[in-house]
């Protein structure tokens, strides 16, 4: 049943700005074989998630580069076809950062199991999982948000986002997305539940629609985009507000340093609390959280909506639009089918 | 020996850029007679600080503006000559946000009374008053400066970032100053003994020269001026720096907001907490903090400078002075003589 050779994508050449499909590049390699203690796993979700752009770059960061000819990294959920380690078995579904490849060992150390009867199993990639806890911990912890309060997120459809609005409504607060689109706006209202959101594609004035659309200010801002969308929001902050820094992923394509306007002097005014953070700060506290999450999403009480697109090959393609803001949900690639139910 | 009149400055209209002498008026008035429960104010010191170019806009900001024709606001320390309060009595020395005025009326609900026996009463505008509280607040509060940390403040001889740096030190961290001018920074080395300080004006490459003056990165950045050296320090900022934001003077005097590279990426990979304050925030705390620099004052453990002018006459000129980095040290002027030694 394991084939002989797989296919994998790895990174051919640093795009200068946007990248191309012809920076990346497919290679069939041969299927590896398990050492002692390792795992074989077929991989059936491979998670495509804006960070990825920032391991194109041959930049110190808070995580390594990706070395050119080097698989590219990504989440992935797929199933145990083979294993020599104790706490694995054939069969398993599980989670781990495998990369753009078909199939992929594993040393198990962070190899997640999945229980499939409990939600889909892309889920491990999106809502349960590192977006999921993106958004729990970026907003609850780093954002603060009371009863009462006004959030704000940008990027409200997305893998993050969409999850980011759901909380601040259930932590009581006036939740108001901004994403990009008629379609994205009304799911973001009507399917997420979000009071308000703003198609910042169509309004010629965001600040001005925050205002209206925020009319007690904004205290809680999660940025997904950065660049001018978070400068409508700015403004808009109310003394005491925080702003969860998250991602900018309106600048990551830029291949020089973008200029907007100077905020420091704004911020000291209001006295911003802006703080940046990587969901891995919080790794110590994802089991409770996981736990919670679960419950809120087999409830209802949180909802997602996945972008999948079929086949290894289209990795790129869908890469290259997810920094396009092309994507409707939380962009997964299937590369083989689900294993069939028990 | 209470004059008939006495002298005062308005702001006669607001500068859209750079202020001008002729933006402010000064007019001779009747000096004002107590009415019940009142003090009458002889101002002999009055502060001069960057703060004020935020009262000269007709913009919402944290306080209210200064009108046309209105007492430009300020600090001051004066002696009561005149008092129909049961608190104060003729003789004392106090300290109150009276403005540019030589005689002033208080009802005693803000009035500090400061004993002139324990430090120079000019210093109530300066080291142990709303400088010294600024600094004091802003980078222990604020900061969070760990032993071993390196601390970084931008205008280190100035009014607070005289006191930044020496704190610094004192909590046991390498400090950094960033000044303008050898003088300057000859003065943060020597007399105020921070490990180093750079002169922004002399330095072609401030990035550069930060890194090499701070071995281990920045893991504290005070920052008083904004603009292009603040942009040196965050390119240098450590994974989980803390910016402490007092103030952004280089901004003060734009007329349209000045661009400068997006910031927020930077952030997000670092986890900078970076967070903008105003140091009435912080008034429930003064007692203590005022006791404690009080000591280290008195015990030279903290050293201060002043930069005083004479004559009321002589503060749109030393205002305007301030706001282009001319002072050096807390800048004052002196309205009248202190009272003579008991």
């Amino acid at each position: 049943m394991i084939p002989k050779t797989c296919r994998r994508i790895v990174l051919a050449r640093r795009p200068p700005a946007e990248p191309a499909e012809s920076d990346f590049r497919i290679e069939e390699v041969p299927v590896p074989q398990p050492g002692p203690g390792q795992v074989l796993v077929r991989v059936i979700y491979l998670s495509l998630d804006p960070y990825m752009r920032g391991r194109m770059r041959d930049a110190a960061s808070y995580a390594a580069p990706v070395g050119i000819g080097e698989v590219m990294t990504g989440g992935t959920v797929g199933e145990v076809v083979a294993s020599n380690h104790t706490g694995f078995k054939v069969g398993d579904i599980v989670e781990e950062r495998l990369g753009w490849q078909e199939y992929a060992l594993s040393g198990g150390a962070t190899l997640r199991k999945i229980d499939p009867s409990l939600a889909p199993i892309s889920t491990a990639n999106g809502v349960l999982g590192m977006p999921g806890m993106t958004a729990y911990f970026g907003l609850l912890e780093v954002g603060q948000p009371r009863p009462g309060e006004t959030v704000v997120v940008s990027a409200a459809s997305g893998a993050v986002g969409q999850v980011v609005g759901q909380l601040a409504r259930i932590a009581g607060c006036r939740a108001v997305g901004i994403a990009g689109g008629a379609k994205k706006c009304a799911f973001v209202k009507d399917t997420l539940g979000l009071d308000d959101c703003l198609d910042y594609k169509a309004t010629k004035d965001l600040s001005a629609a925050l205002k209206a659309a925020c009319p007690n200010g904004v205290d809680v801002y999660f940025d997904n985009v950065g660049g001018a969308v978070s400068d409508a929001v700015f403004v808009n902050l109310n003394f005491f507000a925080r702003v969860s820094l998250c991602g900018s992923i309106s600048q990551y394509n830029a291949a020089t340093p973008e200029m907007g306007p100077r905020l420091l002097g704004l911020f000291v005014g209001r006295r911003v609390n802006m703080r940046g953070f990587i969901v891995s700060d919080f790794a110590a506290k994802y089991a409770p959280a996981m736990r919670q999450m679960g419950e809120w999403v087999r409830s209802g009480r949180i909802k997602y909506k996945e972008d999948i697109v079929e086949g290894l090959e289209a990795a790129p393609r869908a890469f290259i639009g997810l920094l396009r803001g092309e994507n409707f949900g939380k962009l997964q690639v299937r590369l083989g089918p689900e294993p069939a139910a028990q």
